[in-house]
This record gives structure tokens, C-alpha cells and sequence, in this order.
């Protein structure tokens, strides 16, 4: 039977072989860790990297937590008994280049003490790895979500069409009505109904086994292209959205901020720079104006 | 008798001077306009100023709007009927140099339909001042205070302290423990149960005419202090927290980009530039430091 303890084991060894990974490829910057302790039991690992010859900023977080929810909290969850555990990863990248993507992915395990209402699970995992192009490439939005497809296929013949479509929804920047970037998938509280746990962990597990290979992959193809003034600019346009769409709507970021999250660890996600501009429109035909086209639920990237 | 379209008028002339007296002050910079009309009825006159020989980015904005309230919006004001009426001015400015402050201004008339539940009024107004500087200056801070307090005390004896507590709980960022600047007052709802219309229509129209004078007074006094690069980092870091203040907290910004208002005069806020750092604090016994210790609710400005 396998345990909560396992799967925070194996969530801390991702860590650290996601810094490694990171480190190597990168090989300049240096991931400092700082441990903390929540107060309500458990605690984590928060890893960062700064001012890498790629990475720019970028964090890795492990936690495993434990103790009572807030009220608000378990009262949205439906949870009749607010004890609970939670473990996961969390990681966002920014990259120096702008040629480079902004990459977020999140693996997590949920339990509750409260008994399943309705019969419902009482246990669930939920993630997802999503992609923000500064510039969309289709060639490279097709090798990101083929790779997640592969991944989803050796599961179930239709996870990939089910999380991405939910992945489209999720990293939905509605005040912009536009897409946070190429999305990717995600998914959340696959419990009983969808599986046993030994096997929604293994989807976890090759969810947060991909993540290095691909995100290196883009940092060893684009890592060193050379780029403009110009370009530097559009991309801290670019994070200013991303700044946008995890303080208004992303529910993690929320969750944390209201429930005394550890704060650096939750911001750790902010880019190191972002610039607003007054109504900024990118000319007509140029690149710009291309990957604001592309920032758009449904496109089927697998084929473009 | 007094007619929201007098209100409105008053409040477009209240953009008109403030617009003309910072551009004066500035003497480089100055406003576009874009008039824009809203699908439920109204428009407003978004003006903004980029690259200003003091100020960087600043908008100030006069809205007359009218139509239907969304249902969970009059909900949550506890109105019947949703038909409402709303005209204010907005401002926020960011100055290119950190020694002069951010400062921040609203002024508001709202008036619905709905008759007023337990004989609640069916009209108020809204509005204050508050400043954030990059480097809290006590003079420069009781100064402000005072002419804060001045405006109020035209009115009523207690308007100072009742505003400039609420001002202390309203501009607080939570997840920081720390408040946004140093305050200044904010007020909402004073309606029929606070005074006649006309009685309070004059004092907001003092709160609206003293905002250029005490925002002149910092652009001349220290527009043209000197400056390091550590200073300009600094106010970067500063710039990130109201960023996360208006995206994460703000009750006007939060009310318009889930009403769908104009995304560009909402975010018109948003600084020019925002860095974050992971953890960042200042070194003991520096000015940030010092800065970062006045940033608590309930400092008595006025005689520091």
C-alpha cells in the first residue's frame, strides 16, 4: 500500500534531481536552499537559482504539510473534517533570453482526514507543466506538447486531450482575454473514481520525470540565440502578464497569500523584472504581433 | 438640489486642472487622452503621461458610468434593485526618481436605483489620498499628513482620525505585513446618515483640489534630488509591492476586472518597471531598513 510518505519521498528526490538537472545545463548559476517549517505542522525545501548564464530566476519548491485547513478553505474543498496533508513540487523558470520559454510545472498529493462526502475520494494528485514563450515558435509548441502527449498516452488514451483542454482553461488571463502562453496540461483531484493511487502515481511520477528533459532541451536550443533590445523589452512586457495572471487568477498563488503561506516561496514564481506600458500594441506583422495570435485556447498544437 | 450630472461635471473640471497643473510642474511630459464609451452605458476620459521629465508613468482618469450592476456585484452592496450610477477620478502617479513619492488619489460618487434597505442611503461618496514613498521621510510624511488633516477639519473634527485609520487598514498588504506607504486617509459610503449631499459633495471636492498642490510641493521639492543605482533598485523592489498591493488586494481593481471595465485604465496603476527579488531584505541601519520599520499601521504622522 503505498504511503503519503512515499510519495513526499519521491517528491523531494524530483527536487533534487530537477536542481541538478537545472544546474548542469545552466552552468553558471547555483540553486541556494532555504528549509522552512510551517508552524501548523510539516514544512519544506524552497530551492532558487539567480542570475544563471540562463536562468535568470527560477525556483524549485518541495513542501510536505500537514495540520488543519482554514475554514474558507475546507469549506470550498467540501471537506466535512479539515485535517489534511499535502505534498508536492513547484517550479518556475525565467529565463534570461528572451528566446527562451518560461516554464511552470507542479506535481502534488493531496489527502484528507474528512470522510469522502458523497463517496467521494478521500486522496488526490493534481499538476501540470505549461509553457510561456516569450516568442511563439510553432515548432517548438509541437515538440512541447507532443512530449506531454507522450507522456499522457502511456496512461490513458485521452488524458492529453482532457488536460490540455483543462490547461487551456486554467492559465486563462480573462481581464486580457488572452492565454498565459501555449498552455500544456494540467489536472486536478484525480482521486478514486479515475484510478488507483499506485497508478495516478505513476502518471505523476512521468508528469515530473519530463520536466527536465524537456525544459533543457529549450535552454541547450535557444539558450544562446542572440536577440535585441527590442526583444529584451517584449519580453518584460510578456512577464508582466505573467506577473497579472498569477496575482488575479491563479488558485494556488491565492491559496497561499490567504492561508499564511511562506511567502518568498509562493513569489518565488514573480520575474526578476516586469515593465507595463500604457495600452502597448505590437505593430501589425511582426513577431510580436504573430505570438499574440497564438495566445488562444483550442489550437491543436500537436500538428501545426 | 444637487444632480449626479453636476457631480460628474464637477468631477471632469477636477481632471482638467489636475491634468494642466502637473504638466506645468512636469515640464516635459505630457497627457494623451482616450475617450471611451462602455457597452451598459457611460464612458470616461482615460489620461495618461509617459516619460515626463519627473514623472514616469501617470494616469488620471474620469469615468461617468451607468447601466446595470452585475448580480454578484449588488450583491455584495446589498442592493435590490441593480440600477446604478457611478462618476469619480482616478489617480495614481509613479515619478521617475525614488526620492519623490508614488502618490495615489480617488474621488467617487455612486447613486442606484435600489431603495435603500433599512433605510440605508441611496447614494455616497467615496474617494482619499494616500502616498507611498520609496524612502519615508518624516518631514516630508507629516507634511502630507497635515494637509490632509486641514482638508478634514473644514468639516468635522473627527474626519482626520476616522479617515486616516481607515486609510492605515485599507492600504494594508496582507501577505507582507506591511503597509502600502504611509497612508494618508480613505473614506467610503458616506451618505445620507453622514450629512446632506451638499455638505459632503464639498468635502470631497476640498480632497479632490488639494491632490496637485501637495503633489507639486514633492515634484519641486525632490524631482531634482540626486540619485544612485542602488537607490533606483530599491525603487523597483518598492514598485513589486504595489504591484502585488493593487493586483492582489485592491477592492476597485478587483471590482473592475471582474466587470469587465477597461482593462488599460484599470492597470493604468501599474508601475512602469517592477523587480523582485527572491527574500530580499535590506542591510540593518540602512535607509531601506529605516523605511521598511515605518511601513505599520497607526504612526501618528502628523508629529513625528
Amino acid at each position: 500500500m503505498l504511503k503519503k510518505e512515499d510519495i513526499a519521498g519521491w517528491f523531494q528526490n524530483l527536487q533534487d534531481n530537477i536542481c541538478a538537472a537545472l544546474q548542469q545545463e545552466d552552468g553558471k548559476g547555483t540553486f541556494r536552499e532555504d528549509a522552512w517549517e510551517r508552524p501548523g505542522g510539516g514544512g519544506g525545501r524552497s530551492r532558487v537559482i539567480e542570475n544563471g548564464s540562463i536562468i535568470e530566476k527560477g525556483g524549485v519548491n518541495f513542501s510536505a504539510v500537514h495540520g488543519t485547513l482554514p475554514k474558507q478553505i475546507s469549506t470550498a474543498l467540501e471537506l466535512d473534517d479539515p485535517g489534511f496533508y499535502a505534498t508536492g513540487v513547484s517550479i518556475v523558470i525565467h529565463p534570461y533570453n528572451p528566446m527562451v520559454p518560461i516554464i511552470h510545472m507542479n506535481v502534488r498529493y493531496f489527502e484528507t482526514s474528512s470522510p469522502g462526502r458523497n463517496g467521494e475520494s478521500t486522496w488526490w494528485f493534481g499538476g501540470g507543466i505549461d509553457l510561456t514563450p516569450h516568442y511563439v515558435v510553432p515548432a517548438d509548441a509541437t515538440f512541447f506538447h507532443r512530449e506531454l502527449k507522450k507522456v499522457c498516452d502511456l496512461h490513458h488514451p485521452e488524458y492529453y486531450e482532457r488536460f490540455k483542454k483543462w490547461a487551456d482553461d486554467y492559465f486563462y488571463i480573462t481581464h486580457r482575454q488572452e492565454t498565459r502562453g501555449i498552455g500544456g496540461i494540467f489536472f486536478d483531484r484525480l482521486g478514486a473514481a479515475e484510478g488507483s493511487k499506485e497508478d495516478l502515481f505513476e502518471f505523476v511520477k512521468n508528469v515530473g520525470s519530463a520536466f527536465a528533459p524537456i525544459y533543457c532541451h529549450f535552454m541547450k536550443k535557444n539558450g544562446h540565440l542572440s536577440f535585441d533590445e527590442h526583444q529584451k523589452e517584449w519580453q518584460m512586457i510578456r512577464r508582466s502578464r505573467y506577473v497579472e495572471f498569477n496575482l488575479v487568477w491563479d488558485k494556488g498563488t491565492k491559496f497561499g497569500l490567504q492561508t499564511n503561506g511562506r511567502i518568498e516561496s509562493i513569489l518565488m514564481s514573480m520575474p526578476p523584472q516586469a515593465h507595463w506600458h500604457y495600452d502597448h500594441q505590437p505593430a501589425a506583422n511582426t513577431a510580436e504581433a504573430e505570438t499574440l495570435s497564438f495566445l488562444k485556447k483550442g489550437i491543436n498544437w500537436l500538428e501545426v
